[in-house]
């Protein structure tokens, strides 16, 4: 099943400046072999599931190891039968329409 | 890694109301074992990390199988290394407080 | 407008227990005669689209008073124009097809 | 109140393909004079905490009124008051990082 993501990982019990944590989160996605799109809110991936989601799981285990004694992770998930559809076919539907 | 998980599926190109896909997701959530709290916002849930998210990929085969053709979720992943917390003691911290 | 929401406080670059924060929106929610459902990941109010907002903003207000240099919130935000729904019809609409 | 907002608009009771109710609210956000950077899910925004929720309401308000006779939002909303950080800024904090 294939499957797209948007993960965003807030450390708690941490200085209010998260940015290292985010960047180890960065190097975990990519190590997985996902390509992450990242923006202000989080980072987009797409993938096999059990691939998608074992790098999430190495993302909590970073960033514990990177000093943060908790976490809060928001996970948006989509799957579709109907269609095959990547996280640029998304954008650029809505672009066309915008240019229409 | 003990995590607690909030699920919260929305099937898509489906009616408006969509009561009958999440109760199958309690439905699989129940069978993996799991005890799952519903309110009206998602699903509550703890447990070993591999037996909550293999559930989660099984409410998204349900509720394909259920004939959506597409599912947006929403999840909140939380882990800590600095003590263990139950669902319910998260709750019982803040009640404690209000009490007071 | 009617809308459901969902509220979900992090407060960052504070302790990893952030019970008190949450406390605080606890009290500004029932102070704009909102009828909170506390659960473990959020919390859960229904009413009038400005009454709803204004007392979001004054969680953000009442947290960062408290203390938190930085926060960061998940919200769900849910209306409908086919019919009415209130929180507890959400629950009780899956409820019922369980019974069954 | 400055505030830094991921907005994602999940029309239900719709056809599965979502776009041109996506479409709608980027109109709606560039109408209110806000910048939107969308991703493949959600789009990011900031300003002034009236402005931004004011255009939230809009885009509720828009996409009904395109046929959607249900709509689940999903907000990330960020504010804090140790610094001034645009949404620019985060993502390049941790480009930062990476490159070093």
């Amino acid at each position: 099943m294939q499957v797209s993501v948007e993960i965003c990982v807030i450390p708690m019990g941490t200085d209010a400046s998260v940015s290292r944590y985010v960047a180890e989160c960065q190097r975990v996605l990519e190590a997985a072999g996902l390509q992450p799109q990242m923006h202000a809110y989080g980072t987009n991936v797409e993938g096999d599931w059990e691939t998608v989601f074992a790098a999430v799981k190495r993302c909590h285990e970073a960033v514990h190891e990177a000093g943060a004694p908790r976490i809060f992770t928001t996970l948006k998930v989509g799957t579709r039968t109907d269609k095959q559809q990547t996280l640029q076919d998304k954008v650029e539907a809505v672009n066309k329409l915008r240019r229409q």
